[in-house]
């Protein structure tokens, strides 16, 4: 069996009692244990604080740039052995485990990129200069320093490599040290990461810290310099934000919750429309890669009436010729769902679904008498006003066809009704319509996916988070916000008002090439 | 009596059973009563969701600011009234009540001429925008889009004009519409001033509605697109950010509370350096404005050992000429307290500052037989290191002289023990020392206020708030973030990414003049 170790305080710990079981998904057969007991997290939280921090700042942007560049060539070193762990432990693809693994190392890429950019220094400043007093000499420059203290990264069991390198690439270009726990059920996979991470020795000590199982009293060791990063449920995420610790000390929090993804067909596409296959296509990928397991994952699909019969029997073939089987076969497009939590989970919430609408595809029972197997299931609502439909996020290969009558209104009333969505995409050729449900929906979303004919082609899909835009969503996604390029390191950075002579704020704060005269 | 009423729903409403008396702090005399009894605040939220919010978004930002221009005016022409009632309610002198009022006023001019710049549009390119696929077809621009919720400003008592008004700028130019709830020893003061802007009919009915006293159940009604801007104690801003309900819907909560603000003089400084007097003229100012009530006054002044019988023998002399007394005077520089419980709380406090400290100047003794009168109080710690000085925030006329070796590391670790804070004060003609000290402490500020010789004649205040710099600060100032120009209207909208055709993306929410070719 299989020992999940953590890294802390610059060395590999095996947890000593009561760890968990993980098991491969597609046989049921326990492979590992996982447990963080005999860690002391006080001592965690100041090693990363007092030795990491310094230690990452004492180079600037560019530096550490250089690094993020390192880890993402250590980890694409060890691909072929994460898309192997990966099968047997969550129950990913081939095209699954690339999905996360060239995920996380992309994005640990476009991170080496930008801060190579940003140059040796740590402050960024941040918007132009202002005349503050009654001439041009009393002047004020915003800035971004790093805060000196350390990150929890707390992630979500999906996405165990691009989870954990997401958040890593943001907290360490800023400055800011980690303490990265992986999503238990899939824990293996991100060892196995942070074992690359480790052995490529790019990072000072205390820089990255990997803590597999609970975090038991870690919470209580965090401060007003402080940040936690919590990708999961929205239950869970309330729990840690209501804190009292957390509340009590301002501590940084940012959380990446549920999130009911509307796909939205605009009432002038039709079957000879470039998006009309785009359409289809990102719909059939959304439910079924990753099993449905992704947050960006479309779970309201709105069709218009008059297009509903086409895209049922187009979706009913597709997703009736998606090859089910263990993961670890070429052949197979879809796995078992992570775990058996997972599968009750999901078999559950569909039942609660299945009391406003009729199955049309697959249905909550298990499609192999061995491993966590459902079928891609697709909804028809009876009802699409049931609150249900708009408020349970089912984390698996199951969506739900919304009926609407094609009314930019009717489009942006349904949307929203999610209560805040990472992400909505649209798809129409008409400019009005688009830019109607664009600004309705907007306050409700972190992102729109917006394709028309002209990018039918090249969009990447909507499931896909990108390292220069957002990710995150306001309301029941969270209320927070991660990647966007430089935006995604604000959260690890104070900004700072400097108020003083133009000659020394101005000139040695401001930005490069704008130097007052 | 006068009777303080609340504006709820687009009426003046008088609160129903047992108000709380509002004294006047110079005689002590009983001179209003406040109370929101009989209000039903869920239909308070509902009438700012559903009708103010869509009517101050069925205009844009250039119109918004408008009418922000009439309010400044608007409140403008009740200036001596104002002031009169400040001085009565609050204990304002008149140069204290100007501060207030003309900080209101130039706060919503401030942000009228910045909304007359963003134009009749609806919401703001955030950003450059990227090429995101293979080609540069597909596109990512960021925008900013009000959010279609309400706004709870929660205010304190200290500025009842200028930090309803400061909030309110914010939250009206971004299209989002506010319920303004008065610190309530100050109330009547807020009421005359929420009475100008009624009666100026310059706003769409919802947009601004007033609730003099509790809040009873309002926050239970916010949800995943409303706001609460608190200013006040940490202690209280930490109750309502723990609210189950704010956490439950990720309703947005910035706070600014308690702040330990230094003042630093640099070891380079002597009494012929120009920025010696401005350090001292500073110094009297903070510590007697507002009696000291102000969340931005200086509490602790870090200086050198060298210089410190200097900067005593000044501070004695310049503190002893204060002329206190009724705040009516025109003669009058520094008035009582704002209420018993004020006083209460300053003269325990200072009991507490004394255990570590001598008194140079004042103590917690009430000066006056009648009236909320204590002395300016400057301290001389005994024990640089204790904690009590860097974490109890004493909100009256009192600051502690901290002697310390004049060294840049000192300096940072000092004003940083105090653990996040809105402002920190240098006074130096070394660059160098200047440097290494905002950058030593400007993640544990919000806002860095570094005088030299070359602003010491024409630099604002570092106690001023200014619409363009932000105000708010790490840790124990809240964490929160207000003001700053374009960012004070972040909180009130929501940042989304858009993905999709360059022609279509790029071209209708990009930056105007930056469109793609």
């Amino acid at each position: 069996m299989i020992r999940i170790e953590s890294y802390v305080r610059g060395a590999w710990h095996t947890a000593g009692a009561d760890p968990r079981p993980l098991h491969d998904p597609t046989t049921e057969a326990a492979i590992a244990e996982c447990g963080s007991a005999g860690i002391d997290f006080g001592a965690v939280v100041t090693h990363g604080r007092d030795v990491g921090g310094p230690a990452l700042r004492s180079v600037g942007f560019a530096t550490r740039a250089g690094w993020l560049k390192a880890l993402s060539q250590a980890i694409h070193e060890r691909r072929d052995e994460l898309i192997a762990v990966s099968a047997r432990n969550g129950g990913a693809t081939r095209g699954d485990a690339k999905f996360d693994i060239d995920g996380a190392t992309g994005t640990l890429a476009a991170y080496a990129k930008l801060g190579a950019e940003l140059g040796e220094v740590n402050f960024l400043p941040d918007g132009d200069g202002a005349q503050l007093g009654r001439t041009g000499r009393f002047w004020g420059q915003h800035v971004r320093t790093p805060r000196p203290g350390v990150a929890l990264h707390v992630n979500a069991f999906n996405f165990p490599c691009w989870g954990m390198a997401e958040k890593l690439a943001q907290s360490l270009l800023a400055g800011v040290p980690a303490i990265s726990k992986p999503g238990t059920p899939t824990a293996l996979v991100a060892w196995r990461c942070a074992q690359a991470i480790v052995a490529s020795g790019v990072l000072p000590d205390g820089a990255f810290q990997f803590v597999a199982g609970s975090t038991g009293d870690l919470l209580d060791h965090l401060g007003p310099q402080d940040h936690l990063a919590f990708t999961g449920s929205a239950a869970t995420g309330a729990k840690l934000k209501g804190h009292a610790r957390l509340i009590g000390t301002n501590c940084r929090v940012t959380l990446e919750a549920d999130s009911l993804n509307a796909a939205i067909l605009g009432p002038d596409v039709d079957t000879d429309a470039d998006v009309w296959g785009t359409f289809l296509g990102n719909l059939v990928v959304d439910m079924t890669q990753k099993t449905g397991q992704k947050c960006t994952a479309v779970r309201r699909i709105l069709v218009p009436e008059a297009m509903l019969d086409a895209v049922v029997e187009e979706l009913k073939v597709r997703l009736g010729a998606v090859v089910i089987g263990d993961p670890a076969d070429e052949a197979t497009r879809m796995g078992p769902l992570t775990d058996a939590a997972a599968l009750a989970t999901v078999q559950t919430g569909m039942r609660q679904l299945l009391a406003v609408s009729e199955a049309l595809t697959g249905g909550p029972e298990r499609i192999r008498d061995r491993g966590y197997f459902v079928a891609p299931t697709l909804l028809l609502a009876n009802d699409i006003d049931a609150d249900v439909l708009h408020e349970l996020e089912v984390f698996g290969p199951c969506a739900t066809i919304l009926p609407y009558t094609g009314d930019a209104a009717e489009a942006i009333r349904l949307a929203n009704r999610g209560g805040g969505g990472l992400v909505a995409s649209l798809y129409s050729n008409d400019k009005r319509w688009s830019e109607d449900v664009v600004l309705g929906i907007a306050p409700w979303h972190g992102r729109l996916w917006i394709a028309n004919d002209k990018v039918a082609d090249q969009a990447l899909q909507p499931g896909m988070v990108l390292p220069v835009t957002i990710h995150g969503g306001p309301g029941r996604a969270g209320g927070g916000e991660e990647l966007g390029g430089r935006f995604g390191m604000e959260f690890y950075m104070q900004r700072t008002a400097l108020q003083g002579d133009q000659g020394f704020v101005g000139r040695r704060f401001g930005k490069p090439g704008s130097e007052p005269a």
